[in-house]
């Protein structure tokens, strides 16, 4: 499995180099049918605690998980106008099962509200079973036609939250406080900056009255949409008949949410912090925070060893996720390229010489080196994680934050968006909208919600603004 | 929700009695699609829980997750020959994607090891690569004819354990590992008590050189297959070509395995321990441990349910899975009854002269209350979910060993199947094991590893019998 050579570099080719360090950190692997992907044990271990995490998070907002069928009857998906026009041209059809061809064709799943919603029409009857906060982990497939490992996958694994409230105001709140999970999570875990705000009409959820989303940079400049909460209206309860009786005794049909978010996480995670060494793991998630890589001949091997053992030891009685590279057949100097391209935060370089002198070399994924006291390693790791986390995404909020520049005519606007994000006006017509797109690749990200209210003229046509305050565009993934 | 009376009783129709408790503990409901279910919150708690248990348990003998596609080429599934003729006939098959007729129809995945052979016969080039020890956690689509919930639906979620050996010996020695991983779990989690051992080649897994299995008995004295473990020899690593450069410098072929159980061992569960007033779950996988129900009116609401809340932090301190029904539009007699009907291990009673005398009533879901100290719960409870368990477990094995029969003749063995296991001599033919099924119903479940070594003849042909021991026949689920 050696390599020669690291990860074609960011500036020459980014899109190289993103499918390079997929590949040679092990995180996935192309699979057989177009468009899917193999995720590996390593990428599957970051996966794992991202779940975790977000899981938690759900659970302490009073939701609980459950689990619908892959596969939907072609007739749901045509219930809803907006839904179905939106989803029908990347679904994957079964016609053929158990030997014969089926009456009605099924889609797979290509999201559930539609499922979920012909349930709900089953089990809600009154208010007290309202509100209903359901959330699952699960795959869905759409048949995109250009795909990328991670962003745009033909099958991918997410989790999707669905929520039935009595009134229009609970479930606004409650698509507000999902993508407060989701930002805190961007935040807190990942160590991505993130905009929060509204979509556009044009780049809302299929079916939705509106979509939230969190929106980050990555460091070609170009926008991941990272995580979005739609609050769906009664689109979805008018569509699949869901009413309760109410404490007045009327029969009303519920609201509806639903929120997303993907392993495309993952390639923003990827593309957010990684460099020309390869990744960079935020401490938080990272399957692996620190890396032991005892430095040994054959004479040395024993006591260096040993001493790398207790070590290990020691800081997972912290709770430190922790690794020893033992592996003859490998140089030191192999090794630390090895971990620097699988991005984990920290090494710990340990020779006879420390063992004897009782220090270890401490070495950070953001560089920089320390000798310390081998017994205080235990002690100081984990303020060292809590730094790493900080650093990184100050770091990715420095790099947004230059790139992102106010812009008021149309030539500016075209450069800023061919190397970040522009914060401009826009009118706020769909058409108008298209043209930007076909003319500068660049679409409308989102309107952010802490944006200073401003009023001016729309940055391509020079129509009024609409929304009252500016819009991000960027290209995007 | 209130239910005017119980499920059907178990002597009456324990079919119906298994159907009515799953919707009635509202653990699952049935989906728009034929054979699919919707897997509600309570019962998707218990998945999760036997979910984190066994996924501890592959983690701590050195298995890591990962995840291959949901799709695979028809044409993988035809390259093992006893594979395809074991799954074709049960396959959903997508023609049609992104609104396009594909030009290779893919089969919606029955179990993954094609896929994964694939995916090695690329990555396994050295000793050094091996072995690989991957498991993951997923949803699979078996087209049955007869479906009933958990135990035989059109898509299941499961995991599915793959290995890859350098060795023969090795790859043995994984195939028993993990089955006693499922035993361990079985019988030290479920409360099922499991007979393990070999399936016989008519039983086998399709592309298995041979199959271990565990097999627990029903209250209606029918066999459910809980867990199986394959070793499956070299037949996928030939037929994907998955060789690898030995220590030796010759180029072999890997030995493989592969493992699985699905959410049939809930159905397991369901009707190992269930009885007339619902279902029993076993302590360390219920996904409520306790319940507490207040008993108050208005004027004594207040502080008994701050009594309540009081015990409920104590429990939950000591890690205890509790939960107070606050619930006033319901009767404390119709909690009970909801309660016993969801399997929840113990019950607290709790009114305000239990408040005054500083007590709380204990109800056991196998029988029996006492009175004890409120201050003294949260300490005893731990042993008494333990008490629990092994009742449980004891009590499940005795009905298994009262139902089993050894026997010698083929009436009595058709009276022994009809209401249990019978434990007889087989001539080891597979005509012989249709032709037995055809007349009784019963299939051979398991050649047990711990029976003694006997020689006889077979219970329904009379010519020698193979195996060197009585074989386990039953009906089976």
């Amino acid at each position: 499995m050696a390599k020669a050579k690291g990860p074609t570099p960011q500036s020459q080719d980014f899109s190289a180099w993103y499918l390079d360090v997929i590949q040679m950190a092990e995180l996935a692997d192309y699979g057989p049918v177009r468009g899917t992907i193999v995720v590996r044990p390593y990428g599957y271990a970051l996966w794992e605690n991202i779940r975790a995490t977000l899981d938690e998070m759900f659970k302490a907002t009073g939701h609980q998980n459950a689990y619908f069928p892959l596969f939907i009857p072609m007739g749901f998906l045509q219930k809803e106008a907006q839904h179905v026009e939106g989803f029908s041209p990347e679904l994957a059809v079964v016609t053929h099962a158990g030997g014969e061809e089926l009456e009605e064709p099924l889609a797979v799943r290509p999201t559930s509200e539609t499922i979920i919603g012909y349930m709900w029409s089953r089990w809600i009857r009154s208010w007290r079973d309202l509100p209903q906060l359901l959330n699952q982990w699960n795959n869905v497939v759409r048949w995109e036609m250009r795909t990328r490992p991670f962003l745009r996958t033909s099958e991918f694994l997410w989790q999707e939250g669905h929520t039935a409230h009595a009134t229009k105001e609970e479930a606004e709140e409650e698509t507000r406080r999902m993508l407060g999970v989701y930002v805190k999570f961007a935040t807190e875990y990942a160590a991505l900056p993130v905009i929060s705000g509204l979509k556009t009409e044009k780049e809302k959820f299929a079916g939705a009255v509106y979509t939230t989303t969190m929106e980050a940079m990555m460091r070609d400049g170009r926008a991941l949409q990272s995580g979005t909460s739609h609050f769906l209206g009664q689109n979805f309860a008018k569509a699949f008949d869901i009413t309760f009786q109410d404490k007045d005794l009327e029969e009303k049909y519920v609201w509806t949410t639903s929120w997303g978010l993907s392993w495309r996480i993952i390639g923003g995670i990827i593309m957010t912090h990684g460099d020309d060494r390869g990744l960079i793991f935020p401490p938080k998630l990272a399957p692996i925070q620190v890396v032991i890589v005892p430095i040994y001949k054959s004479e040395t091997r024993q006591e260096v060893l040993e001493a790398a053992a207790t070590l290990q030891a020691e800081l997972k009685a912290k709770g430190i996720r922790v690794h020893v590279d033992d592996r003859d057949q490998y140089t030191p100097g192999f090794k630390f390229n090895d971990w620097e391209l699988k991005g984990v935060p920290f090494r710990i370089e340990l020779g006879p010489r420390d063992v004897a002198a009782k220090t270890a070399v401490l070495a950070s994924r953001l560089g920089g080196k320390e000798t310390l006291p081998l017994g205080e390693l235990a002690a100081q790791i984990p303020q060292k994680l809590e730094a790493f986390h900080q650093a990184l995404y100050e770091r990715a909020r420095r790099f947004r934050d230059e790139r992102t520049r106010v812009v008021d005519d149309y030539e500016s606007f075209k450069e800023a968006v061919a190397e970040g994000f522009a914060l401009a006006f826009h009118c706020g017509d769909i058409a108008c909208e298209k043209t930007i797109q076909e003319e500068t690749k660049a679409t409308t990200r989102v309107i952010p919600f802490d944006a200073p209210e401003e009023s001016g003229r729309c940055v391509r046509c020079g129509k009024p603004a609409a929304y009252g305050k500016r819009v991000v565009f960027a290209r995007a993934y």
